[in-house]
């Protein structure tokens, strides 16, 4: 049987789970990929860390894998920017196949590699939703359609704090906290909460969908570390589960990219995945909505998408980067986050005084903004009462100048807080 | 731009939404495959049937497809077992890639057909779950792992009866009238009501994971015409849904492939996929559970994987058929149904007289099942009682034999009724 001779850059959790899956699942991965597969040697920062499981060749020096001819596929899993793409680009001007799991450097230099690769293969399929083949799907699989729009739970560690606050009452912190002792969130977990994780990966997805660039400053990217029990009350109340989406959405020639927390109805498919799983549903102009699911980080279940990458190469079944070989529609355009259109909900903590709801409702009056549903409750804090109130369709630039103008009010206790409702 | 030529045999439902398709979505079909794609003929039986919108030459001779020297790739929608064979063998004889939707013959010839193809691509997106890539998912996203399940909502007539059979309280003839009305269910539903559409569908699906061959005949099927209300209530109560599902599952070596009827616990994502829509949950040794959703039939949604099969063609970057070079996990053998193990629902119609319900359980007892759940409530019928009862782990030799033995009883007023409880 031909052999091909693959070189792992990054020896952590996924680069060991990577060469340990290509050394236990030999059998089916040779006889799907008709060729078997060598690790011919690892490079990692600190070779004193690795797992002594493994059976390759380790070094610290990226040239011995970058410089050796006989290697015909560079795996990157070292994360980072700057290196990652130096190793990218010096993997693709020798001619080796190069794959990634690498959001962060994908975010930032996607369109480059495309450019640099040429014909020279570029698979990228554990860069985005672990071991769920969204990739795959959406280069491949729903390749017939004009996208409409891209909604993902792309991050494990956000959605297990959610549902947590959701099912145990449980705050923001206390969750965070359980999920960094399950190992779901880093020690430094600021890129998943925060929402730049979800949007390197959200980018990653629309440009096999729409052939867009933009890069991570471009587009709206909040967090969910402002989320409290008083929202995720309302949502219960109405219906609605909290969640961290990545959206992309198509409307004419604009394309929405935005990343944030949202209402969203609790009978959709994308709502029901929950705890640590990742789920993202895609709507195309032809087969409707399609949903996938599944684990989303973690050593194996990335590692399966790294090898299903090295499969595809080995069977010279690869794909062009991004699903097109020419470029893909014309004329698209990043749709200004001040242009887009929502319901919203509000979350308002004003000291508890006659006429307070009055000023209240003008302001959000006279921004043309209408309420749907309101609730006042009790706060936590003597003197202090809470509205909770969701609006029907406004758009960002309207809703934000009343956030503004009522940010002025003297009884306002804090900033009032604001989640976009999905529908 | 380089262009390819298409035939496209079956010019009915899929047929028409393919050729629109591949008209209306012209521009990123090319820019995805690199070439223009060009219907250049149809053929129908009747030609007075097409769709006026459809702008090719059509005829009614196979032939004009199968002897045009020009045309690089057929599409099978015809349907049927024996000509749709005949004509997959004489394309691929002459190297034309061949395109399929149709599960029927590929449950029959698919082995065949990989012999005969060589290296002429085959695709057959569309013959399973519609609009899901579920082919290119199991094929291509999951190559890295051993499978060690799939379950499968595969056929969305029968999804769509007991979802409403559900919801709605309604009986299994109303609601496969009401599935007939809104086009769901055929004029002659029996391959949907009685399993045998997901069986074939199964088939397909197992041969990607598992390379085993089997018929249709060679399986369990079992469809869902026999289901009444009295199983919903009892799902109901004990926290299950009743769902069609179609199962491959390996042991060790044994790989176990059937379709019936389950009860299966809601919480599962595959329990959350409703109405008429499929689901497919599949487990890997690496990757854990990943689900795909969507369309499972229709026009569009299948013409969006007949146009996927187009687009992998043209970029000349089809995996092998089954997704394999070689020959798969070797030794896999497929388990006999009698062999299998499961717990058990039973709904048991008796005629209500005392020491009726010793009898039973003595029986169940002497075949060692041991019962887990019990209700006893009144039946439709004077002097009928009906007992619904789950047990605990047993095996399929062994509920067959208590059935045997129940149905001897003189107290029973019809044949036990029973579905397997899937954990």
């Amino acid at each position: 049987m031909k052999s091909i001779n693959i070189g792992i850059i990054g020896v952590g959790n996924v680069g060991s789970a990577t060469a340990l899956l290509l050394e236990n699942n030999k059998d089916i991965i040779s006889a799907r990929a008709g060729v078997e597969m060598i690790v011919k040697k690892g490079v990692v920062r600190d070779i004193d860390k690795v797992n002594k499981d493994i059976n390759i060749s380790i070094s610290n020096n990226l040239d011995d894998i970058l410089d050796d001819d006989s290697i015909d596929i560079v795996v990157e899993l070292m994360g980072g920017v700057d290196t990652a793409f130096e190793v990218a680009k010096k993997a693709l001007s020798k001619k080796k196949a190069f794959v990634t799991a690498n959001k962060a450097m994908l975010a930032y230099h996607r369109y480059e590699l495309q450019e640099i690769a040429g014909d020279t293969p570029i698979c990228f399929e554990a860069s985005v939703a672990g071991g769920i083949p969204i990739i795959k799907a959406l280069r491949d699989g729903l390749s017939a359609n004009h996208i409409m729009s891209i909604r993902g739970i792309l991050n494990g560690t956000c959605n297990y704090i959610l549902t947590k606050m959701t099912n145990e009452n449980l705050n923001f912190n206390e969750c965070l906290k359980e999920a960094q002792n399950l190992g779901y969130a880093e020690s430094n977990p600021k890129l998943d909460i925060n929402g730049m994780d979800s949007a390197h990966k959200l980018l990653i997805l629309a440009s096999i969908a729409y052939g867009v660039n933009a890069m991570p400053e471009d587009i709206l990217v909040e967090g969910i570390d402002k989320i409290n029990q008083d929202d995720i009350f309302f949502a219960n109340e109405f219906g609605y589960v909290i969640k961290l989406l990545a959206i992309a959405k198509k409307t004419g020639n604009d394309v929405e990219l935005r990343v944030h927390p949202v209402m969203i109805c609790e009978n959709e498919m994308i709502s029901k995945v929950s705890g640590v799983m990742n789920g993202i549903s895609v709507i195309g102009d032809k087969v409707g909505e399609t949903m996938y699911y599944g684990a989303g980080a973690g050593g194996d279940a990335t590692a399966s998408s790294v090898v299903s990458d090295l499969i595809e190469v080995a069977r010279d079944s690869s794909s062009p980067m991004f699903g097109f070989k020419q470029p893909l529609e014309s004329g698209l355009k990043i749709k200004s986050i001040s242009s887009i259109e929502s319901k919203y909900y509000l979350r308002i903590n004003v000291f508890d005084k006659a006429g307070v709801l009055s000023k209240i409702t003008s302001i959000l009056g006279d921004n043309g903004i209408s309420i749907k549903m309101l609730l006042q409750k009790n706060s936590n804090y003597e003197g202090v009462a809470t509205l909770l109130l969701s609006t029907h369709k406004s758009n960002e630039l309207s809703i934000q100048k009343a956030i503004s103008s009522l940010c002025k009010l003297d009884v306002m206790y804090d900033k009032p807080y604001m989640i976009r409702i999905e529908e």
